[in-house]
């Protein structure tokens, strides 16, 4: 599952209409209607505060030190979507910048996650190119030892496959299944109307301990009020 | 004292005139006036670059991934009061967001410290809700098991009563004894003056090791000059 | 070599107007024009993102918590300096603020890289005085123990010499030996050059895979295409 | 496939004796003959230094502090079993102890992998229970949320399914999928023997430089020796 | 509270007795018998395997980098007294050695748990004095600032008071407030002897499933089980 | 002087009984005779307990997630020699095992310390060959970038030159430049006899406080004593 070595050049991605519908929500909405799974750790930051993605992944599994896959992988992006890159060790290294920034956006391609370091950071921004990233490090790569491309790999602790749908913003990164993004956009329609309601309720003053009825299981659990 | 399942309803809180006259200090200003003690670990970071707070202190304590705590405390914010949350362990899990932010806002509390992570950020600083964590994180958390409303806590290493100021900026976060709030601002204002002198002094070019005299001691210590 | 307890008043220069060289590149160009070594570690940040620095080094070796020496260091800086300050241990106590950046800027110093922490952030930016650290920290440090100036300090893994140039920016910190900073002035025009024509061709769609002529090597790898 | 709420009953464990023959090798030679992939990072540590581990794998995943699914687990471990425990977020609360292991014990399992901590160290190395964990730690968790049995998990950045095989030793942990086990014993025996003819030449002072014909390479790479 | 500058003198010790019936239990269950709080941070770990402790504290608070308050506070100690030693910043240098670990023993001493470094690892493993600590550092101390000596001190995110008693294996540290001590044993043994009853029912198979009756619960939670 | 690429062949080394003489002294010792500088960051650990070394450096400039240039370095190790790895980024691959180990001991070298990972950790704990490392890691390296052999180095902070001298022991790892050997190794002996004599006081139970005469110091800093 997990070979070097391999390129697939046929994924199946969800329909962009389905995409759409997902990138208008916040990753902790997304993240919740998923079933609070599929969520990437949070040392994945992005490079510029205003940074936002959502679109199907083009999978990367790096080598330590080594960009030679991402290009491998840009050749494979389509229309909308987004690299999504592990690494077989902790790396650090600047495995990305602006010229590889610029050759994604010719191809469609719309931003990147690494489970590595980033470099060219000021000019991605002034691209307002989204990179999520666990690292800024000028430090750049070589190009000597084959990774895969569009193969499952793990980011920061995530399952990714190729078509997945990432959706990533300043509180974080969460990937959708390829067969539950229609699901999770209709969940989080739903938790969004729900959280509208709540919002007015608590702009009013209303308490969370009302909202949600927690008195009855607080005193069961055995909280003591002392003056 | 540190007991689980209690909420103490009636706190002591400084006058508030005093809270407003410790407010114009930066946190390196309090934490000097104050002897150099009562500051947070450096791992606690705005959530945004402008962020500020200055307020008596709600307490809570955390468990791990459960935020339950969080709602028994807004209950026992009023006007101006900041949240400052412990952890019974180390999370970094998303305790807080925007609707817990609008109920603290709508009780006239103040923003929050709290050694957890945070989410929603985007909203909050859309909100200008202060807020001061050792992680972002979109995770979500339970609501499942007790923990405690003003009992002393302690927070990336400091202690914090009930009723003690907390102050943050974008240096850091110190905590105020509730009795020493008063003689704090006096020594921060001889400070601030005492600072305002030598500002003056270094910006026309007058060296520290002059100013503070340390000429002599450096030579009792043995520095030698080499040309 | 690393003797404590010593200030070295003579130390040779670049000449500035290579040093103007330098300062039109960024940090990754300027670490690749030297042959991909020098860089620090990327925990050293900026304290807000615009920071930007080049100039000769007057090097400082702290004891942890303590920043007697950078007030005996600022007075071996001259117009267009930089302050390079490494630590005997890690510390990511407050060793700099306000008065000492006004005190180094009186003197015509640029600004501060230091292995340790940095406090009154917001007056810094303010001034826009650039520092790069490891941490912000409010907690300030007392003038008890002897350092070095001017003697070779390891600075988050990169070795400094007294005259060396450093170049800092958003994507990190280099540090360029002083008799190699014209020809790393140099080898940075030739390859950002270099980098404009790639520029271009990758704007258009060109990949990597072919303006690197990659596809052979890679095929010679052994690496496999599978739709 | 990551989803909360359920435990498979059923998985497909390899034929003993393949697991039989893998366990005669350590996780560096296993690691290898896999293709280099599949090695858990290396903060999982045994609990003591001789603790070993090889078996198929029955599946955890954990909410942080909750270690209700734990005890689901056990009454899914069989002969020979080893369990792996992934946490939906960073948590190195004390997950297991050795009420627990004498459980798995009683059902023939074998130890345990856990992306989380462990306490009563000191019982389990009494009782030679081996326990790979990130962390040591006393506090114990509470039994109120949902997580999953038998779903693939990621542990420690590697992806295990439930019937694969992890063998585990004080250099790491590697996973070997279901169908691999006994192709990567087979390729384990080649590397070992292989190993041994080099050991042997090592050993009587011929350099790597040789065996591996290094000095070509080295020089069409452009090393140069300097006297 | 925290003042800087002084030693308090006398402090109340609970009942030698008490202590010595606390002595007996292992950390994780001293932490479960006080409710589940006053666990140190699991960074702090013993320097050598077997290292174990309980007694009294003399509490200690000191600068980063320097030791000075170290052999003020040994003048403190009283036979079977137990030394706790907080910092006012994160700091690994080598606090404590072999020749201050004589001192503390020649008092009657037994052991220090530090929130910073120690040297001398070997000697104080021969001499059997445990020593709890953040780090192993062969960097020393310079002997230059005041911290205090038996004032409440917070260790490793612990608040400790002097004359509290602390526990300390291979699973952490725990503190047990002074006027706790006795009940505290009391809870122990009650939760030993209902251990050893669950003990056996494990050993011979019965799961907590069963034991803790969670199946109830499971269900109604959702839990679903499929084959 | 970090150039890539080169491998010196000729490289100083101090005579072997100045060597001998100071294999006798622990790394605490050392250095605070060499005046408290040249120590590794605490990191890097022994990968076993008994661990220790003291030889001449051969130093290797490593590049991350690849070994090349330690099997270029083992040709230029001597008799006595210790090899010294640094890497140009944080990595911690296992750049080495059993294999380099008895290739470097097949001519006299007695052990390593890396900047980075190491695995085969039992097999070399049985062969006794010392390495001190910031990681265990089963994780292999390729063979494809340049680095350097005997060129200055930076290791965990410290600068090491071909030639000098390092002391590993299990409280860390220091490093003496060649020409003070013969001074370090007189100002340890010196140390040690001033410890002996105060090793005997403190045994018997004079007080640090007497024995340096800090009583005046401390009551002069403002230090009180409170009943």
């Amino acid at each position: 599952m997990f070979d070097l070595g391999v390129v697939h050049t046929q994924i199946d991605r969800p329909a962009p209409e389905q995409v759409e519908r997902l990138s208008v929500f916040g990753v902790a909405t997304v993240h919740e209607a998923l079933g609070r799974v599929g969520l990437m750790r949070p040392y994945i930051r992005p490079i510029y505060p205003t940074a936002k993605l959502c679109g199907p992944v083009v999978t990367v599994l790096l080598q330590p030190g080594d960009n030679w896959m991402l290009h491998v992988a840009v050749e494979q992006v389509q229309d909308g979507d987004v690299v999504v890159a592990g690494c077989t060790t902790e790396s650090e290294d600047g495995f990305f910048g602006e010229l590889l920034a610029s050759s994604i956006r010719a191809r469609g391609g719309r931003g990147l996650v690494i489970d590595g370091g980033c470099r060219d950071t000021a000019e991605l921004e002034a691209l307002d190119f989204p990179v999520f990233s666990r690292a800024i490090n000028a430090k750049g790569t070589v190009k000597e030892t084959l990774g895969s491309v569009n193969v499952p790999v793990v980011c920061a602790n995530a399952l990714v496959h190729p078509g997945d749908v990432v959706v990533a913003d300043h509180d974080g990164v969460v990937v959708v299944p390829r067969d539950r993004v229609s699901d999770v956009a209709d969940a989080a329609e739903k938790r969004e109307e729900n959280e509208e309601a709540k919002r007015r309720q608590f702009a009013v003053g209303h308490l969370g301990l009302d909202i949600y009825n927690m008195r009855g299981p607080l005193e069961q659990a055995g909280l003591r009020y002392v003056d």
